[in-house]
């Protein structure tokens, strides 16, 4: 099965490397990080991620990932990966996200009527690319399989090895990367209290800045489009 | 605070992302990624880390986290890295390490005498270094912070930003980062079924290679070394 990570600018690291752990030791899987060149590409951590692939000539695609992450925005108005993901979607057996990412597949057109993950905090952007949020650490719609905000892409591999590979292969997984999580209120809005809610979105709708108007201009680009 | 996650070859990646996106979010963090040299390093992913710094001329680090993987046997015996965190220990806050990062720890001598966490699957080098292998999440002795398997660094990493900075930053960035995973057994040896336990026993077993030997190694050399 050959797997694409899509990395780009500002991306949020543990949105892909979460999920490329756990989906690199899946039987048989081949996995390739692909960009729009071969350059590093840095994350939102200081960490610059070397690309495996480039878009052009990269090949048809098993299983697409795109992660998340501030730079989101950018790439939701970048033709080319647009243009790529479009090109890869037909043949591809699943075409997935992390976190901001279901926003990149959203402007691609990908989502238009489907039901789809994303961060808690970005949600609300999925509308106006025709497509309804679901508050659920991993959403399955057809061959889309779309998770929450970055952690929740470990869950969401952990998931897909299960879909395709069954209950003792996810198993062994979980065992072999020792995932026993502590259990802690507060991981959603639901369960935090309504100060720290209060704190992230704050924090959130600060560091948007530009980027809430790029967001609309995608979408705004891509309802332009439809026929 | 000035952190340093050290980078080497065919390290298991989960170890360092999940708990640099934690950290580096921590309020006052200056993350950089250490190696011996600035040239990009491959993890066991087939994904390639940058460096941000080489070891030498670092400066004295506030904390050092040492992640883990098969590649840890090699750096186990790499007296330029062993000797770089023996210079770092004194000044250093806090020591850490997840995975099997903590026989890096153990095989520069800093553990000898001190309760630490492993994989669960390694754990049992620790004696062979003066440490006592504590199958918990994260393990608290004195300066040293040291965490159990993969996935446990993100449990990690968010003990230590509580430490450091109180629950509510804590779960502040626990939502940022929409950290409610799933609940699933069998992430521990104590949970998995046990024809689970033997899979991955066996996995490992066979994957160790020749590097039980090299571990063994260092901790003859360690033992000669101790008066």
């Amino acid at each position: 099965m050959r797997i694409a990570f899509l990395l780009y600018d500002n991306l949020t690291q543990l949105d892909l490397t979460g999920p490329a752990q756990v989906l690199s030791r899946m039987p048989g899987a081949k996995v390739d990080f692909v960009a729009t060149s071969l350059a590093p590409v840095m994350s939102d951590c200081g960490l610059a991620l070397v690309p495996t692939a480039a878009l052009a000539g990269s090949g048809q695609y098993d299983l697409i990932c795109v992660p998340g992450g501030y730079g989101c925005s950018a790439v939701m108005n970048d033709r080319v990966v647009l243009g790529w993901l479009r090109d890869q979607a037909p043949g591809a057996t699943w075409i997935t996200s992390v976190c901001t990412g279901s926003l990149i597949l959203a402007a691609a057109g990908l989502l238009n009527g489907r039901r789809a993950g994303c961060h808690w905090a970005w949600g609300d952007y999925l509308p106006l690319f025709g497509a309804e949020y679901v508050a659920e650490r991993t959403v399955f719609d057809g061959r889309f399989i779309t998770a929450g905000g970055v952690t929740s892409g470990i869950d969401f591999a952990f998931r897909v090895v299960e879909h395709l590979h069954g209950p003792d292969v996810a198993a062994t997984l979980r065992l072999a990367l020792e995932y026993d999580p502590d259990h802690r209120p507060g991981g959603t809005p639901a369960t935090a209290r309504p100060e720290i809610v209060a704190n992230v979105k704050a924090m959130t709708a600060q560091r948007l800045g530009h980027r809430d108007a790029e967001m609309r201009a995608a979408a705004a680009r891509l309802m332009g489009e439809m026929p």
